[in-house]
Parts: C-alpha cells; structure tokens; sequence
C-alpha cells in the first residue's frame, strides 16, 4: 500500500527549485497529489508543499532534497497523521465546545490530550467528553507563579500545539517563548482593530457597522501574532455590545475550527509576521 | 395626487412617544408607508422615521408635532427630491466613474453640481459626462490657504453634501467644522483598523486575510467620523499591497455608493459618533 | 417588578393601525421596548411586533387590541421564555452537536425535551448531555407506520417545535400537516438550488464557485417552506463533493442556529411562502 | 529586456509531468515567476498555467513542451498583452458603464472595440467614451436573421471575447457555436437558482434571504455555461423585486468584472463544464 507525505520547502528563492524538487520525486517514481508554490518576490523567498504518494523512505527523501537544494532551505517531510493538543480555556464554551464536538465526532484531525484552565466553569463540558480536565486557579499567585504551573502540567503531556479557546489570561512573553509556534490563539476581533481588552465594547462605542474574529499563532507581541484566519459579520446600530458579543461567538469558533483545520493539515508556513497557506 | 414626505424625530425617550406622533398622523388621515423606530437605552434616546403620504401641509405638521413632543425633539420633515452634491476627487477615478455612471443613469438619487480635484488627472473623465471640473493646485499654498480656495468656490454652489471620492488630502479642522454632518468620505480600510496612510501596505504588512473599506462622516477627528457602511473582502499570501489595492477599489466604490444612497434617501440619523440607519 | 410580552399582530393594512396599537398600551401607561412594523403592499397586508413592559393582564390587553384593530387581525402576545423543543436527526453529528453545546451553555433560548432519530449514531453524542435518545428505527417498516410511531412518541411530549438537525428522511404530507408551522429543517444548499438529494454532489457536478445552506420551516412542499435564513461560503475547483460537504457543515449550523434564535424569540411572521423577521 | 508568457497545459494526469514541464523551463534558464498546478482525480486529468520570463522563444519552448508530454496535451504560450473585446448590451447600464469606467482608467486589461445592441439606450453612455456603437435592431427579423446581422458586423473586427454585459436576447446554439469559449454572460442570478426570465421576480416570489449573480461561458445550454464567478449579497422582507433588482445591480456588474479579469489574464481553464480558475 502507498505511503503518503507532505513535503513543506522553504528557502532562498533561485532558479529552477521547482525542477529539483520534482525531479527528487520523479527519479523515485512518486507520485505527487497536490503541489503548492509561492514565491515572496519582496523576500526572495521559495515555498513549496507538495503531498506525494508512493513507495519511499521520509529520511532518504530528506537527504536527497537537502542535497538538490540551497544550504539554507528547510526541508520538513510529515506523515499524514492527527495531531496532539492541548485546550486551554477560561469560561466561555462556544470555542471549546465546539472543539469538543469535531473531536466526538472525528472530524478534528487531532486529539485533544487535556483541557487546562483557570476556572472551573467549563469543567463539567470537558467532563462530559471523558477528557481531562485540569483546573490551575491563579488565585495568590503571581503571573509567573501561575505559568510555571501550567508549563509543569504541559511537561507531562506529549502534544503538538497548545490551542488557546477563549483563554482569557495575557501570556508572558517568557511563557510564548517556550513554546515558539506551537500556540494557536481565537481572538474576538478583527485584528488589527481592537487590540486589547473587551474589542465587542470597543467595536459598539466605535459604531461599526461589521465585527469580526482572528485566529492566529501567539507570538510574545500580544494580539500581533501571524494570523491565519478572519471572518467578520454584519452589525447594526440595535445590537447593544452583548449582542455583539453573542454574535461573535458564531464566528469565533468557525475562524478558529478553521485555522486548526490548516495546520493540523500541515498547510501553514510562518513566514516573519505573516502566514502562506497552501 | 398624495404628497410624500420623510418625517425624522429624535428625542429623549419617554412612554408614548410612537402613540403622540402616530396620532398627528391619524388626526391627519395621513398614510404611514414606512415606519421605524429605534431606542438607545444607554442613552435613553428615541428614534423614529415615517415616510407619510396624503394630503398635508409641512409646517402644520411640524408645529402639530413640536406641540406633541418634548422639548428636545428635533423634528425634521423632508420632501423627496435629488440632493446637490459636490464631488472631490484626487486622482483614482473608480469612486468618481462609479457616482458618475450612476449620476447618468438616474440611479444616483443626487445631482453632480461640480467635481472638485487637487489634480488634473480626473478632467478628462468628468468632462465626459459634461460636469464642471474645477482644479484647485495647491501649489506654493498652505494648507489653509488652499482650503480657502476651495470654501471659495464651494460658496458658488448651492449643494447638500460634499462627497469625497478619493480625496487623497487631509481636511482642516477649520473646514470640516464649516460643513458639518455634510461631507462623506470614502476610507481605504476596515476603520479602526489601519488608520492613516496607505492602509493596504499597512494591511499588507500586517499579513491580514480581510481587507475592507469604510464610507463616514466626516468629523475634526482624522478617520474618527460616524461609519455609515462597511464592507469587505477576502485576501491571501498572493497578493501584494498593490494587488491588495487594487481589488480593494470594488470594496470603496460599493461602500460608497451604499452610503450615499442611505444618506440621499434621508435614512440616516447621526448619533453622536455613530449612525442610526433606517 | 415590571412583565415583559411579545406582542405580535397580522391584518389587512388600513389607515391608523400604528396609532391604534400604541394607544392600547399607551392608556395602559405600557412601556414599547422595541417596535417593528413592515407593510407587504401588493398583498396590504400589515404586521407588527412590540416588546412592552410595565404591569398589565395579557388577556385584557388582548381583548383591547381585538376591539381596536380589524376583524382579520390575528393577535398573539406571548412571555418570553424558553421554548420547548424535539430534535429529530439521522447520523452526521454537526447539527445537533451545535444546538447541544448552545443548551448546555444556555444559549438556545429552548429546553431540548428528547432527540428522536431513525439510527442509533447519535445516541452516545446525546446521552453525554442526558438528554432522553429515542432511537425508531425504519426497518420492515412503511413510510406512514414509520411516521405513525414517531407521532405517537411525540404525543408523549409536550412541545413548541421540532427541529430536523439533518434528519434525512422525507416526511409525508400527513405528519407534516400534523404539525403546521412547527417543524423546522436545514437544507444543505442554498434553495432553491439543489432541491432533492445530495445538494453537495450536485453542486460539485454544476461547478458552482458558492454553495450554501437554508433553514425553513418544512411544509407539504419538499424543500419549498418559507426561509427564514440562509448562508453561503466559497469553494472552488480544488474541492471535491465531499470536501464541498465537510466546508458545509459549518454554514449548515449556524444558518440552522440563527433561525432557531429567530424563531424561539418569537421574531418570525410566516406570510404566505415567505418569512418576515423582525 | 526579459521577456514574460503564460503557459497553459492540460493533459491526461502520469507521473512526472511536473518534472516534466520543470525541466524544459530549467534547461532554457527561465524564471518560473508563478506556478499553479491541479489534478482532476476523478477525471485523471492534470492543468499547470506558469508565468514564465527570461529569454525565450515562444515555438521552441511549445515544441520542447509537446515533445516532453503525453499526446492529449493542449499546451498554450501566450504573451500577457490586451485582450480584444465586443460589448453586447441591452438596456441596462451598470454593467456597461462599469467596463467602460475600467477601460477609461486603464484597468481593464482588455480593449473595447465596439458595443452592439439591440436597442439605442446606451448609445450616449458608450458615445461619451468614444467607442463605436452600433445599434442592430430586431423589428421584423427573425431570431436568425439578426443573428445573421450580428455575425456580419462582428466579421468585420477582430475580437478576443464577447462580453455580454446584460444582454437580454436569448443567443441561438448556431450562434453561441460559432463562438466557442469566446462568449461571457452576466446572469443576475446565483445560478442554478433561477433560471430563465426575471431572476429578481422569481427570488422575491420564492422569499429567498440571499440573491446574487454568476458570470459563465455561454454554451447552446442556457443558464449552463461552466461558471466563472459568483458573488451574492443578503436581502430581506423588506425588499420588493425591484429593489432586489436595483441591489443586485452591484453585484453584478463586480462578479462580471471579477470574472473578466480572471479571463483576461489567461487564468482560466474550461473543464467540462466546469472552470479552473488559478
């Protein structure tokens, strides 16, 4: 039976990479079932993800692009498998929930390994799911008191990203840095507008006429993270900000399905502050 | 044959306000063909607009409801008819072409008394449809001095509403203040979000997946006016800031249009630094 | 402490009805917390939602309004409170997974006395929210005794509606006349595209470069009762029809869950084939 | 002075055509400065579009290519330069207005040869462009006989494509065959809902909360046309059909727009009836 991978390129932008590359997987009779290219022409930057099929060894792949290729490309060659996560989560459940049900019903691409957070309002949804629940209070403790502890917690699982569903806490930078690309965040805004606390109340007092969401990966510049998705809905002058906030949850948690959708699939390159997606 | 006429009452909220001008209206045997209301209970304000038809004379109508009334109520009972406006435009013509292809096919709702430009560039195309261009340089002027030109000519127009289509120059406090709740503007972004200068290169630095664009009032405060009307569209890595600008154009151009027909159709109330669009 | 009612009026149009109406609560010194009327000309027909507060006795309230309006007017005034609801479904988990989420936060404005469904997949995702799982099955069964026994469970509950969260059996004229006006169902298309089965392969084969989703409440006609939301996302050549089906899950439940929210907040007049939503 | 072409393959999908293409591009030291490829799997059929520059000459890389491929292979070189258009139209002018407002600023990527129509109302609006417009009557003729006097003024130019920018005269199959792939239509509605006559009509009859527009190829099957581009825009209660006509008119002439720049930069493959778009 024919194995299958995703191969993720990226480096320098020169002449004929796309012949290279292809002419690795056409000299080992793969087959290649999608192929996506981009070229950062402000950046001179190549990116290339192509999912082949066939008979192959990932590191003797590996080892032949690395050497068809310039010295400073990464090379990242991925079986299709789901992923490992980590929800952290504060009170609201329309983000979570909404995880929780995809997973129930396969249709995450991961597995959720636990559910962390810093109050136990949504501890009998987890609950209902037979998934860990791990309440990590803040009370008496200091910012890096309390993310000492929850890094302590993560140290006993074995995961791939940290997803961030309505995690109501501002993280250290110190916290974001242990864990570089790896932590996916929903914020309720269209970023770049309304950074910062409460943005449905800062969108009301602001009179907009649409509201939106952002998901994207948490860097250690809060809310200035790569994003990877957005969506937005109509509003008008009758919805008090509660209804706003109320209609955002929609999009919040179909912008942050969504973007787990692309990296679990492998389909997100970080590039600087910006996202490619295949 | 019935006369028609768009009645809009603003007021502090208080029981019986719908009853008090809905019986003017009976007393009167008037048609209501459209009737909204709205409340702002944080600011306890009331809102109403009837369109009412059949036999009546203005202001019996208006003195029935200032009897009626509150004493804070502003009453105002306008007669539909084309507005005048006043374009200004820099040198983008999409805005323009779109209000004057509009404009010569009867769909505009609004009369084009002139266009106003910085530039020559857009001459050729106002000539076109036979409507004064009027270039005001600026040239070895200051800024106030330049506006005072253009207070200058605007003077020898009779119009509603100034429109600026693209007016790609920052407007004095000084003038706004002389036209105020009168001059629409056109904004390249999705307000809040990338206020200032050159909002797609802004946008297109910030990785955004959305751009969109912001039709509003024009207030003292840069980009800080009432949103009458927003729209977006979606974007990816592909695109460059000048891409990004390019299918913005459509954005603007619908957003703007969408706007000045609330306005010219006597829909909208100005609400502090917000709209109310009936 | 202050009621709070809905109070929702259909009538011929006639001169005076507005005035009418809010003199009924204004003598009554009632308080309009919200207001909307719309008049369908070509048919002159009149319609008309209030929110009132205040102290009052529905029954008289009632009563006035019978005197004061038309002899054709259907009047209903109903407290708000949650409304009690059946989920009928099949086997994808989306739908229903959503509206048990909203339930468990409290956020369906509706209690969900049972889910009924001709398989047995769902059963696990209900029985982890203890919400009773009926399971009738269809075998060796006709339409009408299939349909027999689902009735004669239902006349077990006492309820306002049943939602269809995909369930993918036709119901027969009879139970639908059964129940007139309080069955509602989401199509997985964008009606009236794609009436009948598979609406996703059959977009795939038409190219289409948007599919969709409908709620609507079912009635005698296939696919064809009145809409009461719809919305849409993006696709393109690059998705296969179950890719298409997977893209529409999402917009199928927040199109099923934006009409549910309309119709428990008593927002919706049925008017012919259409809707009107306030 | 680099020289740029878009090539445009499809053929049966195999191994290595990539590789393939790659190579032949590689051995002439060309820049791949855009690349996009797709594989129909249930059609096993494979479509690549590259934008090469360097220096080249376009038969000999046309030979290189045929040589380097299967049989079936259709292989396309075209140098990007202003396509050659007719308008056809009727009575309506946003469409028209729309492209001739593009080509006045140059951005339509296409010249406008001439306007045909079956009627004189748009005469004016094309005259104030100075581009030709030539009225063909349809009194007294049969179907056949104006096409017949179509084909003969259409004869006399050279043309890329027909743009039928609402032109509301059902096209023969003779006709439309005479045309392969050479003729695009507006269609004012979200095709397939709708076909046939007065789409805004049918929508507001139907009680639809979403309307929209799709542009296509013209086949002899009407309203079947592989689609190019769709776009919609919501409506409710509110809106009469003339008003759904009236805000349908933007979305039409931006789908249209959309659609033709799509065409004009050889972007589209014709598959089927379907369209792949890169």
């Amino acid at each position: 039976m024919a194995q299958k991978a995703r191969v993720l390129i990226d480096c320098q932008d020169s002449q004929g990479l796309v012949y290279q590359i292809s002419k690795v997987f056409y000299d080992r009779k793969l087959n290649i079932d999608n192929n996506r290219e981009f070229v950062d022409k402000e950046k001179n930057k190549f990116f290339m993800r192509s999912v082949i099929s066939g008979d192959f060894v990932i590191d003797e792949i590996k080892e032949a692009l690395t050497l068809a290729l310039p010295n400073d490309a990464t090379i990242r060659i991925i079986e299709p498998k789901s992923k490992k996560i980590i929800l952290m989560a504060t009170k609201e459940s329309h983000c979570l929930g909404d995880i929780l049900i995809r997973w129930a019903s396969n249709e995450l691409e991961a597995n959720i390994e636990a559910v962390i957070s810093n109050h136990n309002d949504l501890k009998e949804l987890t609950n209902r799911f037979n998934i860990p629940f791990i309440h990590i209070g803040t009370e008496d403790l200091s910012r890096e008191e309390h993310e000492q502890k929850v890094i302590k917690v993560l140290d006993t699982f074995d995961f791939d990203y940290i997803v961030l569903a309505k995690y109501m806490r501002i993280l250290s930078s110190d916290f974001v840095d242990y864990y570089p690309k790896k932590i996916i965040n929903i914020h309720h805004s269209f970023l770049p507008a309304f950074i910062g606390a409460n943005p449905y109340k800062q969108a009301h007092t602001r009179g907009v006429k649409i509201i939106g969401a952002t998901a994207h990966y948490v860097t250690s510049d809060l809310d200035e993270g790569p994003i990877i998705s957005q969506d937005v809905i109509s509003v008008n002058h009758r919805l008090e900000w509660r209804d706003m906030q109320r209609a955002g949850r929609d999009v919040e948690k179909i912008v942050l399905a969504r973007a787990l959708s692309f990296v679990f699939n492998d389909r997100v390159f970080v590039h600087g502050n910006k996202t490619i997606i295949f």
